[in-house]
């Protein structure tokens, strides 16, 4: 089923191709690669997925944050962490109207 | 709880703020500034994920990972896209290999 | 001779090419493809400029800003931009301290 | 006068503010706050650029890409390279077909 739980299950696959040989997966290529090709994989995809935002369609918005959160989470597995990490910052942040009060006036909600 | 669902429910915060008084959350003042701007803070936020993946620590990678998630879920709602339509091509993709043949020579998995 | 007015003399062989047959050169082909294409490469190239800035050497950042100049000068070719219009705002800048008052504390200069 | 020699100009303004109190300028506050944070002004101005490219007006993209080369120039700077090394790898592509030779197939020219 395509839920949040499809990042956890795409991370898992993701992590299983650490080490493995490049020859096998595109993702196993990309490790193999290094960090900082994987990085600019997604400042890459980043920039596609700007460009259909302002451009193109919804559609296509779609597709290239698909590529976005995938290219992601290869670069969270090369770094050591887990989706959990991040969503807890955004748990923490979302519970204590965090991003609201790093980021605007001390009065407003996120 | 800090799971894959948290995306989900910061998704439905996010998309509350749609339309209102830009007084009153940093999120209402993101989408009264306009797609542009909500899409220039996506590409803002990857590039300091970039910058963090290759030269900081894995802690500041995933701060910025948490600030280009949220900006990205905002920019899905601006676009009127749902988080579901995003997990559905990842879902696609893994259930048929995809990302490998999108990517990589046909012999190969992802 | 290396100095800047290369890049006037690069920009005239870059608009030279434009609506010439792809086959025929890379830039053509760049302009065959359209401007979100040729934006997208001014954002990978200038990914790619911030990865070597903070993790290269200066050789590298060298190679890669001189791929974001020469995918810049086609965006502005194909934009109907001239390199003069892009110094003129730099000039008039430079002249009123514009840099600085635009950026920074009435007091500062650029 | 607006030609390419406008960029050296600049480029000599920016070194000389290497180093100097962060108080006086916007350049000096910038080199202040270390590589990280000028290649980080590079990628966002980048954006910035790549948004006005596909959806604003020539006149904007103007604007940005001055912003854009500004901050580029602050990077060759804080890096101690110098404009011409950048110029020197435009030169050699453009005597050589190099760009062409790099990107494109063999029987192509620039």
């Amino acid at each position: 089923m395509a839920d949040a739980s499809t990042l956890d299950r795409l991370f898992e696959t993701i992590r299983a191709r650490k080490g493995a040989d490049p020859a096998t997966s595109y993702t196993a290529k990309l490790f193999s690669r290094g960090r900082a090709k994987i990085a600019q994989k997604v400042g890459e995809e980043a920039t596609e997925a700007v460009i259909e935002a302002v451009s193109g369609t919804p559609d296509k918005l779609a597709s290239e944050s698909a590529d976005l959160l995938y290219h992601l989470l290869v670069l969270w597995a090369d770094a050591g962490l887990e989706p959990q990490d991040v969503y807890a910052i955004l748990e923490k942040r979302e519970g204590t109207s965090g991003i609201a009060e790093k980021k605007a006036r001390p009065q407003q909600q996120q």
